[in-house]
């Protein structure tokens, strides 16, 4: 590609309102441009990474025997009622009717699709397993689109899904899934880290996350530097920090005012007391009513952990109206007094600190010294809470640390939970029609290209993984003497597709500053200087060496070798 | 490929319910299945056939320097707003709101994204002109969706659009797009027409659609048989057929009861008189109002032809309930006596032919005699009917014929329509600020899937094209022998990446059925007549070879290459 006919030049100031770093440089480099709010389209070069990745995934997808098909991002909604999953996506899930009145969605992911697709294939125990996949834009109304390409509305994603005759089959299939994405990121350029996670709207039994440490992203793991423990910090278990006053006695519960109190802070403020001397109750919806929530002050919940309590999924946090029509006051909600209205469930660390502080459900009042078992009940104690930094390890009682991460991709173990629901059956080889186990494994596209660019560049631009570049090579000239000229013509010629040649009369500076942004992993300087040698430097390690132009072939070649030689 | 490891076999039973000969047999092949009314999803052979299709394009896209990119598939409803185009497609256009309450559409086409892409990129003479294109899923809500993948909802594009400093240089480039289109339906295998078309939606000026002859097509082109003159009958041209008392004198007008006609064949039966005696009238609704339309009773108005008399596009029939505003009676509809309500547009046949009847905006009356000129006034006289087979040629005379066919692509030249209307500017040589002209080229994947299967197929399946078939190759073996197996072993892994190896326990007899229903291009038979040698049968012709084994690499290269050879 000849520059002067590239689309999307280089900008050479930096948009405003940019505070992340592959933001800025894929917006400045001329990767991406934003069309509306967390919607990104992707320019030439851009759109040149996005396939070097999607082969990338594609090769090893196959190389698990993974199938590649494509399934209509517009559903019929009736197959999310079937999973019953249309209450926890909520308004996540973009739905419409068609002209004739059918009811749609925009499909944010696809088991369900899967799940009819596999329907009319599969029948017996010999067509299994299958593992599909595909590349397809989903679109979800998230909450928070932040960080450029990191977390948008519309992204591009590779979604695959395993069915299998039974769950051992799935236990055996899952690792090498789990294989093919460290080899994916590491081919990427991205060192990640694995944890287990929640399943959120997923449902199913088991989820791990594919994540890489980042100041900018927003999935906290919580992992222990001694063990090596690492999980989401939605289900990462922990030890709790104590009071110190377990064996303390019940004193008399009390009410006292707590004028403008409406918080935890408040509330400890006004009385003068630890944050964890204070209990916090939260009401949360369910498909089958609300639930209370119990933990202490200075732990937050986890919905995650309060569902597998509950064996349901929480759709969210009850709403004021909610609330109201429970006959509880929003800010001084109380377990006190509840019985029989709701049912409980109370954080373990919460049940074991004896004499805390609760809303006493009364406008500006709480209640002193109030104790599990003596002034409310409960439906069950369990671990709620979100482990902190600083709690410890439940594996060797180090001190836990949180790390802020993108999470690139991540794996689910589904069990028969879609089968069960969606009512999928096989023919095994006994006659018995059976539920096929499912697992499902997703990788955001524009979030890894993020990610790669926030752990590959320098002051001066992107730095990209060989395979990744959307080229090997980028030529440029020095002077315009006729053998200069020729000598370019000619080194294009042979390697045009991985060559980006800079044909502009711009200066020798302005092409190096150009080079260096845009981060392909050669820069080929043909001077006078060095005729009938050119100058080749590596965008990665700044080596410059002088060689043949006979040798530029065999270096673009070696270079697009490295990426999958990294990661074997 | 194993066949046992494919997923999606080939069906024993026809689908009921099935009366194309291409829905019949991607779906009884595997290529495709239903998910919902208009949505299809790709099997892994399909998939393949799609990549194929995308690569033959993609090829041909970048030869006229074609540079790939990735837009949104959901837009901001403001850019819609800007190009006007909101009212035009009204119901095709799915709407909704995200969580924050912003306008999104899902874009069925992406003009207006395209002038942003280009709005944010192209700023000088220098960057132009720019050619984008895109494979991307649509979504239409399409009133009529029929005979499979021909029209569906959701489908595969690939759109591309241009952008030019001037309308000569579209004019330039738009025959290099035309020779394109040619090229790529050539090594799809389908014989195509071209045809002047309406713009539609599209606004611009001038469009043309590639059609592929087919009895289930639903777009009709007019042909002229002797010079070969042809157009959609939106917009064809020629001579309507004359009633023979067009130089009568007209006849008193007269009310006269007609009970209970409401239609043209009503009133013709009723009052005995032949459909081409009785006058049309119809109302529009247009952007600015409203407008009457008014063509003889044997012809249809050309809703194309009307938008450009009245230089703005034709939204659709006017509502009952806008008819009721008018004043006007549905059913009994008339230009006589509408002075100054409302535009009449009178096509020119129409207004030719003396003493038509028309409706008298009165229940169950019509007027005789009525006379263009005495009894009515119109703004206009023009061409604004449909012409139909056995009107003759404007360049020759004969009697024209009408061809049902398959819209497989289209161009149009938008000239600075959307530029203007989006106030998207580049700086010319000379410091000016000029409208760039644009152009749009469009093909729908899956309708030339469909198209390529209608005309490349026999009584016991589909015959692919060599570039597009799934695999070049149906390898099996005949026996069970050591040999036998041994051998197609070696076939197989010499080119595993483009064969389909048939390992199931079937009889010979299922196989070379399923490899003739797939349409894989040769089939290889293995057997312990004809060792070391084997069988290959081109699956077009149905000639059969014995060759020896090594030779195999090279027939399927062969294979490969002829559909590419066919083309240039």
């Amino acid at each position: 590609m000849r520059y002067k006919q590239l689309f999307g030049k280089t900008l050479r100031e930096v948009p405003q309102d940019v505070h992340v770093r592959s933001r800025e440089l894929l917006l400045r480099a001329g990767y991406v441009r934003p069309l509306g709010h967390g919607l990104y389209s992707f320019l030439p070069l851009g759109f040149r990474v996005v396939r070097n990745i999607c082969r990338i995934i594609r090769e090893e997808m196959e190389m698990l025997g993974g199938q590649e098909v494509a399934l209509p991002i517009v559903n019929p909604y009736e197959i999310w009622k079937k999973s019953g999953r249309t209450d926890l996506l909520d308004r996540d899930l973009v739905r419409f009717r068609d002209r004739e009145g059918r009811e749609l969605v925009l499909a944010p992911t696809h088991e369900e699709a899967m799940v009819e697709l596999v329907r009319v294939a599969v029948h017996s125990y010999r067509e299994l397993p299958v593992f599909l996949f595909q590349f397809q834009n989903k679109f979800r109304d998230e909450e928070r689109t932040r960080a450029g390409l990191v977390r948008t509305k519309e992204f591009m994603m590779k979604d695959a899904y395993s069915f299998h005759r039974n769950y051992t089959d799935l236990n055996n299939f899952f690792p090498k899934v789990f294989g093919a994405y460290e080899r994916i990121f590491a081919r990427c350029g991205v060192e990640i880290i694995t944890a287990e996670s929640g399943v959120g709207y997923m449902a199913g039994e088991k989820a791990y996350e594919f994540l890489m440490p980042a100041q900018i992203g927003d999935s906290v793991v919580i992992s222990c530097p001694r063990c090596g423990y690492r999980a989401n910090r939605e289900v990462a278990k922990g030890n709790k920090r104590k009071n110190g006053d377990e064996a303390a006695s019940a004193g008399a519960i009390e009410r006292t005012p707590t004028p403008e109190c409406r918080t935890i802070e408040d509330v400890a403020s006004f009385l003068n007391v630890e944050k964890s001397r204070v209990g916090k109750s939260l009401v949360y919806k369910l498909a089958s009513g609300f639930v209370m929530a119990v933990v202490r002050g200075d732990y937050e919940v986890s919905t995650e952990k309060l569902s597998r309590v509950v064996r349901q999924p929480v759709v969210g946090l009850a709403e004021e109206s909610d609330l109201v029509e429970l006959d509880l006051l929003p800010g001084y909600l109380s377990p006190v007094g509840l019985t029989g209205r709701l049912p409980v469930i109370v954080d373990d660390i919460a049940a074991a600190s004896p004499n805390l502080v609760f809303g006493a459900n009364e406008a500006e009042m709480h209640f002193l010294n109030v104790n599990l078992g003596r002034d409310y009940d409960c439906e069950a104690v369990a671990d709620i809470a979100q482990i902190r930094a600083d709690d410890t390890c439940v594996q060797c009682g180090a001190a836990l640390e949180e790390i802020l991460s993108i999470e690139l991709g991540n794996i689910f173990k589904l069990g028969d939970y879609y089968s069960r629901a969606m009512n999928l059956t096989f023919q095994e080889e006994s006659g018995e029609k059976v539920f096929p186990h499912m697992g499902s494994y997703g990788i955001g596209i524009g979030r890894l290209i993020a990610s790669v660019v926030e752990a590959n560049n320098d002051k001066d631009g992107i730095i990209w993984p060989a395979e990744l570049a959307p080229y090997r090579g980028y030529l440029m000239g020095i002077g315009k003497s006729l053998s200069i000229t020729k000598q370019v013509d000619e080194i294009y010629a042979a390697a045009a597709n991985d060559i980006l040649l800079d044909d502009r009369d711009e200066s020798a500076g302005v092409k190096f500053r150009d080079a260096d942004l845009l981060g392909v992993p050669l820069r080929i300087v043909v001077s006078p200087k060095h005729l009938p040698n050119v100058e080749i430097r590596e965008r990665r390690s700044g080596e410059v060496r002088i060689v043949p132009v006979e040798a530029i072939p065999d270096e673009l070649k070696r270079v697009a070798a490295e990426g999958i030689a990294h990661a074997i």
